[in-house]
């Protein structure tokens, strides 16, 4: 099934189940007022979650609207964690050159994962308010998992387990505070500010083949202003979202609702361009001596949608403009 | 006003109000069913709080009862953000030299910060739960500050303005992971497992004098297995909360019920010890060329309790034992 979280002028926003081709939708607000309750409770929510959907997918069910996206905040507007990895190796080695940082130790073998801000996430449609265009907007386009309960010290076949959503995000970042914080050893914060979401959140089972190995083997085909940035696929991850989650849960339990992200979606090769601009410049460092393409500025649109293998987007499409706080 | 939570089967617990001296307490589950619920809706509850708060101190609350801490859950048993400083930089220069890392960039003019987990947190006298005794298990005795709704970009001043409640904590630290996260540049997360909380939140006036410039000046009493381990004093901080926020909020908006620590309470006066092992074992390498002083096994205990200018303990007493996963 497929799930958004409609504007409804609460913080937790309004549960509704989207039908698979993203026409429709109703209301699941009598089976869980919104997403983290029914993520809470969801031994008992996802039946009539899966039932509500069945009906809406079969044009049965009661009440059912238009689906507008544009109503959408993030499917979970807040959450009580969100841990983002960097599990494209590519992408990873890439970053090493552009910041100019020793490599990272165990990175082929153990996945390095930031703690990020869950508080506040964007919706599909927002606009992203940032301070200033000297601190070096970047987008990064990702997909991510949602968890409920995992133990702590969980397997990656119990944490594969515990996955209940899978999601498309744009890990917004701020490239001129990057390496002071990672210098410092403490990690990222100011240069993560908040971070966007697809408008709909979908089962596994919605992907069909693309999900299979805890991972999404869906190209993300990235625009800024209009023009084509990359389109990597997903499926060359180099951790599983089961290591990536067990990753997590190593030292402690994880509460329901926990998102964990995959990082910048990236391939070795480099026809299919780059999710995020801080790649595209470190390849231009490689292949020319210096960066040619510059970060956003105010006014800057980026466009991220996964494409299905019937060229479907099936967790919608992220398309917001970047403006001054 | 003094807050604490019951343990009532739900995640998020129930508000009490408890007395100055911590002897009483009454439900306040009619103004708001939770602290993460009064702080969201602070305008309305703080004011009914206060007078519930008046009523106890008056001993004239209907229903109130005895105090029991054993009862408590952390006041915020989970929230949306948790944000833990180092802003004790002696204690900073000192675990620079532990953990061999180069300096951090601006270290004593631009607070570092890391981003914690905060769906799990655990009440005064619950036992904590860890994988391994060879991780380096470790206590950091520290306080923090729980704030409202903070603007992108607001000012020090106005980061001070919006602090809701002040509380004492121990942020639970694995110290064998930690040099591998910190080289890594995307900072703590197996590192850091659940933070544990005294079982009272006071707002600022509650500690009189001992609350300025952003600072709680009160004495941070450790005791390791019955053992003084140290009593370092939280007004030597170099970066008020005030600032501490203002950095949070830099490129984000807070959401209400945002925690911000202020890293392990340290004092160059080595005569009154320390808040966490690892700062022990530095001075000790310092001193004699090795470590000492081992870190912590399954059954010990450590008990922190801030000690008010009249001997009592505004935050109550944090007293757990470290247990086996």
């Amino acid at each position: 099934m497929k799930l958004a979280t409609y504007r409804d002028g609460s913080p937790d926003g309004r549960l509704m189940v989207v039908s698979r081709d993203l026409r429709r939708a109703v209301d699941a607000g009598t089976i869980a007022p919104n997403l983290l309750i029914a993520l809470e409770r969801w031994d008992s929510a996802a039946q009539a979650l899966q039932r509500l959907s069945d009906m809406l997918n079969a044009d049965t069910a009661a009440g059912s609207v238009d689906f507008e996206p544009q109503r959408c905040m993030a499917p979970l507007p807040r959450t009580f964690q969100w841990c983002d990895a960097s599990a494209f190796l590519n992408h990873g080695r890439l970053m090493e050159r552009a910041f100019n940082t020793p490599p990272i130790p165990d990175f082929d073998t153990v996945p390095v994962m930031y703690q990020g801000a869950s508080d506040d996430f964007l919706g599909p449609h927002d606009d992203v308010p940032l301070p200033d265009e000297a601190l070096g907007i970047d987008f990064e386009g990702e997909f991510g998992v949602v968890v409920g309960k995992v133990p702590m010290g969980a397997t990656p076949a119990q944490a594969l387990d515990a996955i209940r959503l899978v999601v498309q995000l744009n890990d917004w970042s701020l490239r001129a505070l990057g390496p002071r914080e990672m210098k410092s050893g403490f990690g990222f914060l100011q240069a993560k500010p908040s971070t966007s979401f697809a408008p709909v959140a979908v089962t596994p089972d919605e992907l069909g083949d693309a999900w299979r190995d805890g991972r999404v083997h869906l190209d993300l085909d990235v625009e800024w202003n209009g023009q084509t940035f990359g389109h990597p696929n997903g499926g060359e991850m180099n951790f599983g979202f089961g290591d990536l989650v067990a990753h997590a849960a190593r030292t402690r339990r994880l509460g329901a609702g926990t998102i964990v992200g995959s990082g910048t979606v990236s391939n070795a090769d480099r026809a299919v361009g780059s999710a995020c601009i801080a790649e595209r410049r470190v390849i231009e460092i490689i292949d020319h001596g210096e960066p040619r393409t510059q970060f956003m500025r105010f006014g800057d649109r980026v466009r991220m949608c996964a494409r299905g293998a019937d060229g479907d987007a099936p967790f919608g499409v992220i398309d917001q403009r970047v403006v001054r706080a």
